[in-house]
């Protein structure tokens, strides 16, 4: 069975909060309380069920987690509140497990109270839809304006164990995680003690999802959570071990594809592109830069027509307030130079066919320290615009 | 005569710089050394001309004033400023000045060398057309993606005596001015204090260009330029008197016009929207977050929209890293209250007429403080990136 992690069931259903009849409501059960921990937004906004969630996990263990799309229940206030509790206390009473060990998730539109009576209608349909096999339904309920589901699954043998990592993402606008991201959930049938867990996941976190910018926009819902329900039946992993690198490398491969997908997803975009920023005095120097660089409007739209326009990348850098020695930079787009000591160097022509391609890496030399920062972006193009001025309120 | 300043001349040519012929080279000349302040970029990646000018203006004096459009002169090194330092000096030649009055800008493509050899060709030219009804030429040579030549031209009576005041500027996109903007040039008769012009224009661009945004993007070659070359025959200016008070209004009068006037030929803009932000606890989280509403893709895509997205703005607030109450914030879209306690408040349907408008204020109160900031922007539309992903490299 590809698309299931064992203990863990899920199900995905049309409810009716999106007017179009597609699936808005996702659920995960693992069939004993799972060890979990989550990062979430740095938004100050957040919205209700991220408080809620953010509040719950602290316990260090999930058993159920909730979705709704097509109503990020943000903005609404004490109300908002309520509903994500009650949401929470009714999912728990269909289980029949302890209201503390449900987390609940919401994305869409900011601002409008949760349509609640309509969870709560098909509330036992969702419970009794679960299924080992039921991923692919959680993964599309989720969706808002994503253009394909993003599920990457993987095995690994981890201390004698065969052990599965699944994770599932949503995400193509308002990207710009900053310690979290939009919607992303990680289930394992590992073992693992909740503190390392919780380093780990941030760590990867880190390197992956926090790690790319599609609008600069760091959504009020962003949260990223991980369930490790033991099914695997390994020893618990405690320390620095072995083991514990083989799962780390498990799961950064698990987020860094699903951050790509979200990325080859971004609203109306045409190319990928890494932003790496390199000798820089600081590391926050460094990811000032790439971030100015990658969020600049004006570079976004030279990818777009497809113009090796380091000049206005230039531009972005002395914009940054970041620590620089103004005639000394150099960039690269992939293996091509075209400036150099602030000047421009090597043939544009070059560039250019770089520039045609879907994935590319622009470099920028600081030549002013030794740290390092690598943001993935996209362009900014007319479907970008068309999307999102037409999102109805 | 209406577009002259007394004892100033100007003119505008074509020196090929342009591939399409279009006037590219501008000259300002007064019949007097007149005393002269200016502010510029705070982008770190500084123009050559803005290198040079910044220095020269130190002494108080200007007679004249060459300018370029096409080519920025900025990213192009050593080189850059033997250009830009050649141009002023073949000016001073052929005006029988000296150098240290002659200023210089340029505006249009980053990291290309200037073609002096075109500017020196021409020189003789641009010098021999100067006239006293040269600023409308001077106001088109200094275009690159405008529209439309942006001059504002007004008299007013102080001190007993009949003042002109014009101010020129180009700009429409890569505009987000900070301590200065894209270029700006004041011309007046009125005799006045160096270090009281300096405070006031200062002061005055503070309130005009420096509260607007179109793009988030800080150009490499902003300067505003002001010139008091006493024709008009007052007494000198020297301290904060009435006399004072009446030419800081002129002043604020054309900078703000002007102002507006770059507003309306934003790249590709259909909308001129006020975000005014009110109560916050400083006046610089109060700038913060009318900045980060200001440059929001996602807002100003939404403007386009003409959707009173308010869930977009809150987003945009939440992301400000500035202190506010997340309970307590309410959003105007002019008279028309759309939220309250950072929840839904008012009826929808009332706001989207005012989104039909071609000018609205939004208005985010914030309540936990006393302070205001007032920043103009616009929408972000379908054009904008049409027009930034053609811009030939």
């Amino acid at each position: 069975m590809m698309n299931s992690v064992p203990g863990f069931l899920a199900s995905g259903i049309s409810s009716g909060i999106k007017s179009d009849n597609s699936k808005d409501l996702g659920l995960i059960f693992s069939e004993k309380p799972a060890t979990a921990v989550g990062v979430f937004t740095t938004n100050q906004l957040k919205a209700a069920p991220v408080i809620l969630t953010q509040e719950k996990i602290k316990n260090g263990l999930a058993q159920a987690v909730i979705v709704n799309s097509g109503n990020a229940n943000a903005c609404t206030g004490k109300l908002g509140f309520q509903h994500a509790t009650s949401v929470s206390e009714k999912v728990a009473r269909e289980l029949k497990i302890d209201n503390r060990l449900v987390m609940v998730s919401s994305t869409g539109i900011i601002g409008v109270p949760l349509p609640i009576e309509r969870i709560n209608t098909h509330m036992h349909r969702l419970v009794s839809s679960l299924s080992p096999t039921g991923l692919t339904d959680f993964s599309e309920a989720i969706m808002t304006t994503d253009t394909f589901s993003k599920t990457i699954l993987r095995k690994a043998s981890i201390a004698g164990k065969d052990v599965t990592l699944v994770g599932i993402a949503k995400g193509s606008g308002m990207v710009m995680p900053a310690m979290a991201t939009l919607l992303a959930y990680f289930l394992t049938d590992l073992s693992i003690e909740r503190s390392l867990l919780l380093e780990l996941f941030r760590e990867v976190i880190q390197s992956s999802f926090n790690a790319l910018t599609i609008d600069g926009e760091t959504s009020t819902n962003d949260t990223a959570l991980i369930l490790a329900n033991g099914f695997a039946g390994n020893e618990i992993l405690r320390g620095d071990t072995n083991e514990l690198t083989q799962f780390k490398n498990l799961l950064k491969g698990v987020a860094e594809d699903l951050s790509r997908l979200i990325l080859k997803d971004a609203e109306g975009s045409t190319k990928i592109v890494q932003i790496t920023v390199k000798n820089a005095l600081t590391r926050e120097e460094a990811q000032k830069i790439a971030y100015k660089v990658a969020n600049s409007v004006l570079v976004k739209t030279a990818f777009f027509g497809e113009d090796p326009n380091w000049g206005r990348i230039m531009s972005a850098i002395g914009q940054a307030g970041a620590a620089i020695n103004p005639a000394k930079i150099a960039i690269w787009f992939n293996d091509v130079m075209v400036a150099q000591n602030s000047c421009r160097a090597g043939n544009i022509r070059d560039a250019q066919a770089i520039l045609k391609l879907p994935e590319f890496r622009v470099t920028i030399d600081l030549q002013c320290g030794a740290a390092c920062a690598d943001i993935a972006t996209t362009d900014l193009t007319i479907e970008y615009v068309k999307i999102n001025s037409d999102y109805p309120t």
